[in-house]
């Protein structure tokens, strides 16, 4: 039996940090993991932030719902939950990838989730665990899966090695020159390829 | 964070080889596990009857493909997946699924194969694991996931007791009478309603 496991941002749909301090204009919440290494020290400022302006949950899902997956993402989506299984592993918030997932046509999605006070401001946030992508491939191999995983960044790296098939898609030069072992695809048709190699296995 | 593991046939769909039997006529084919308690013998008496009547994976799957999901399943599926996340945990074949999956919008599901032979006719099946379902389940908690699950039969028995919370859905009166503890409903309104009460927790 075969699943493939896809990070979301960067794979299916853009950035949502930088998409929300684009159409937000609030220039700091472009900073990523790559400016700050520690991931709660990053999500406590950008908490502050959103905080400063008096942005609720609702305010961010207003302006992420304007986000559109990538150009041709929803048609590979498709063909591969036509061809075989799909999660989608994810490091967001089930909270800000709901207008996304509906635009994608709900396929299931492992995340986090964001704790919000009665005012629906954001005050926290739940990692479902640590290294979550990880032990989610880990655990679809336990019950007898086979796993491709492709992802784009650092927090893909850990789940796609440990896959029984990983893939890079569209990663940051500097991800490949520390990666070469890595399969490597910028297109979805070279994916499509890659997935069809794979169930067919 | 929430998931809910759902039976596909009685839950979501008619069971698939009775409709099976319904429409190609063949007799036969409508026992199931409630006469022959030993699966793999089942199965072998399955494939022998499909053999004798010349049917292959495609005539099967065109019957298949007739076959509607349950007055109110799709309704009740798009509902959930917009509210929380889903996999269908389910002992059919994925080969036999597919139309289903396709009428259902292409839930993730987790069940098991078969093997074909090069004229398409089905020779065998793989279960991905022994105790499928239950394992599906345990992994998920695994993983930080709370589970809800809900299914009909006595192969959801052990999935059902295992989850966080767990619920028959139109269950038969000789499994109620032997587990009167669980939660049972028979309308996809006030599973609604139980699911609603569960992903608010």
């Amino acid at each position: 039996m075969h699943i493939v496991c896809l990070d979301l941002e960067g794979v299916l749909v853009p950035e949502i940090w930088i998409g929300v301090a684009q159409k937000t204009g609030i220039e700091q919440l472009r900073l990523t993991t790559r400016d700050v290494p520690d991931y709660d020290q990053l999500m406590q400022y950008r908490i502050e932030i959103l905080r400063n302006h008096q942005l609720t949950l609702g305010d961010i899902q207003d302006v992420i719902s304007t986000l559109q997956p990538l150009s041709g993402a929803l048609e590979f989506l498709d063909w591969l939950r036509n061809r075989t299984q799909v999660i989608i592993l994810s490091d967001t918030f089930s909270e800000f990838a709901h207008p996304l997932m509906k635009a994608l046509h709900w396929p299931t999605l492992f995340c986090n989730s964001l704790v919000v006070d009665d005012r629906n401001a954001i005050t926290s946030y739940r990692l479902r665990q640590q290294d979550g992508k990880y032990k989610a491939v880990i655990a679809l191999q336990s019950i007898g899966f086979s796993v491709l995983a492709g992802g784009d960044s650092y927090n893909d790296l850990a789940m796609i090695k440990q896959a029984d098939r990983g893939v890079l898609f569209r990663a940051p030069d500097r991800i490949l020159a520390e990666n070469p072992q890595l399969d490597h695809t910028t297109t979805y048709e070279e994916f499509k390829l890659i997935i069809d190699e794979f169930v067919s296995n």
